[in-house]
């Protein structure tokens, strides 16, 4: 089959190291099902374990939308034929070739109103935010109870950003985003956001200017070590915080304590890399996503398409995302050339 | 009235700023209840507090248990006579006087069947049990949910940990505890721990051991800074950890990424200091804390009594909390002389 990997780390303003490969076409067994991927997303993730070396080729890509074409004898979810969509894990081959396996307890049925590009473009994203919404800040699915509760996201624009909005308005909350650029804060508002804040200026006086002194939670989908101090400023008494990225510095974990606040990190490839007993979520949360995308509550996150699945699409999304200040999601669309 | 007060901070080793003053019995206004006090506990936040300097005298005491002496106009679960125990605010006069001002919505009826002084050991640390679980740890009120599932309190034997075992074996949880002298294991014991680690050991040898690889939650009642790596250890993808205690230094937090670890402060005065909309959350704590005690589901952490409200009881007190190595709670009885 075919697959884009590479073996050594590189650096994409150096070299570019990933290569067209024949590789030959996986089995699956026990708990797994066997995909033949019609498209897939890039993220940030896939930027980073480039940079890494690999005893065999790595392939990379952590969002997938494709055919099940063969499952494990202990597969209890899935049938041939099925039209399935997953992140899968950070521990094996990824969805940048033809073929994947992927256990089924990642996977769910694609939402049957989008295209395989609308609905590659949200895995990874999706469970990153109702993990992050649901788990870290501990968000009740019960609306009633959210009503008149402020959520604040740093970064709105953004892949992770666009779909923690939308679950977040779909959860009864007031979503208040951040974003600079006039693209920017036009997707975010699109997304649902009731208020965008600037994030070049100070958020606290931003916040203020809106007449908010404080949000019950804070979702950090961007720069840790930048926000840190603003987020224990702006966060109520008792209230919570999550974030995706590592810091590069040690933290004054002390600003939380006066006002009894909870970190969490979230980090959506823990179930599947320490193989959680409940690795399961993953189905139950891609399988809400399905029934809320189907029932119109929430819409894709996709931006942008690239075409065919080839060493220079994927170099290319690589290089937007590294960039820094996409919007939505890039989708590599594997059917069409 | 009498109290027991001072006017600036002072270390006991050097002098004893301690004195016995004639103060102005308070009237209750809004919803202040006025408390005829009759015993009250020491904890280790009066010994902070006694290092600081006060404009006025201050008088400190964090528990108390007495008797409803007048109510203010907005007053709605008191009535005048009602025995009531209440841990109170930091920002306010505390219980080391005859009299003492407190917000309806921080007090209960106190349990009927504990004594003054078996009543007065509970309220702050209960409080904080409570918080850290049942909010921090986000762990269910429902014991089925709970079922197999650990939690780690590093130091069993002290106030908050005696009390915390107590309401995590009735949660349903396996509760482990960690104490190191042969008393405190003892004691830790008699309060309900399924298993005692030894803390001057490594804790995750001393889990493993047990044949224990990792804690759904971890309760660190005790140095924030010395077990910060090793919680993270022993912490299970996707657990939680809750600390009481400042950091010395800044933190690690990336140690907590990759497990997806949520990490919250829990200080008892958040509601009180900040007057929180749910503030009556401490009211409803202490209440459900009554009918555990009076159904025998819970029993008091007292250990120890001092006789009568006098420089000497509160000296004594507050030495013993600064020792470090107390068992359960000190009570001072004002009854007694």
């Amino acid at each position: 089959m075919k697959a884009i990997g590479f073996k050594n780390g590189f650096d994409l303003n150096e070299e570019n190291g990933f290569e067209e490969l024949d590789l030959p076409t996986p089995k699956a067994e026990g708990k797994d099902i066997l995909v033949n991927v019609k498209a897939a997303s890039i993220n940030p993730v896939d930027t980073k374990l480039r940079t890494a070396n690999y005893d065999d080729y790595k392939v990379l890509g952590y969002d997938a939308v494709g055919v099940v074409e063969a499952v494990g004898n202990d597969v209890d979810l899935f049938h041939v034929g099925d039209e399935v969509y997953y992140s899968g894990s950070n521990i094996r081959q990824g969805s940048n070739a033809e073929y994947q396996l992927v256990d089924e307890r990642l996977v769910s049925i694609k939402p049957e109103h989008l295209s395989n590009v609308e609905a590659a473009a949200l895995p990874l994203t999706s469970l990153t935010a109702f993990e992050a919404l649901c788990e870290g800040l501990n968000i009740s699915t019960n609306p009633e109870d959210n009503e008149g509760k402020k959520l604040l996201i740093i970064n709105g624009a953004g892949g992770v950003g666009s779909i923690a909005t939308q679950i977040g308005k779909h959860l009864g909350l007031t979503v208040i985003t951040t974003a600079s650029r006039k693209e920017t804060r036009r997707w975010s508002e699109k997304m649902g956001a009731d208020i965008v804040l600037n994030h070049k200026h100070h958020l606290p006086d931003e916040l203020k200017a809106h007449r908010i002194n404080e949000v019950d939670y804070i979702f950090d989908t961007h720069n840790s070590d930048e926000y840190f101090a603003v987020m224990a400023e702006m966060i109520k008494p008792r209230g919570k915080i999550v974030a995706l990225v590592n810091f590069m510095d040690k933290v004054d974990l002390n600003l939380l304590k006066d006002k009894s606040v909870s970190f969490s990190f979230e980090f959506m490839f823990t179930r599947p890399k320490y193989e959680t007993e409940d690795m399961k979520q993953h189905h139950k949360y891609l399988s809400e996503l399905m029934k809320l995308i189907d029932r119109g509550s929430i819409k894709t996150t996709h931006y942008q398409t690239l075409k065919g699945l080839t060493v220079e699409t994927i170099t290319k999304a690589h290089e937007m995302i590294e960039q820094g200040n996409s919007i939505g999601k890039i989708v590599i669309d594997y059917e069409e050339k």
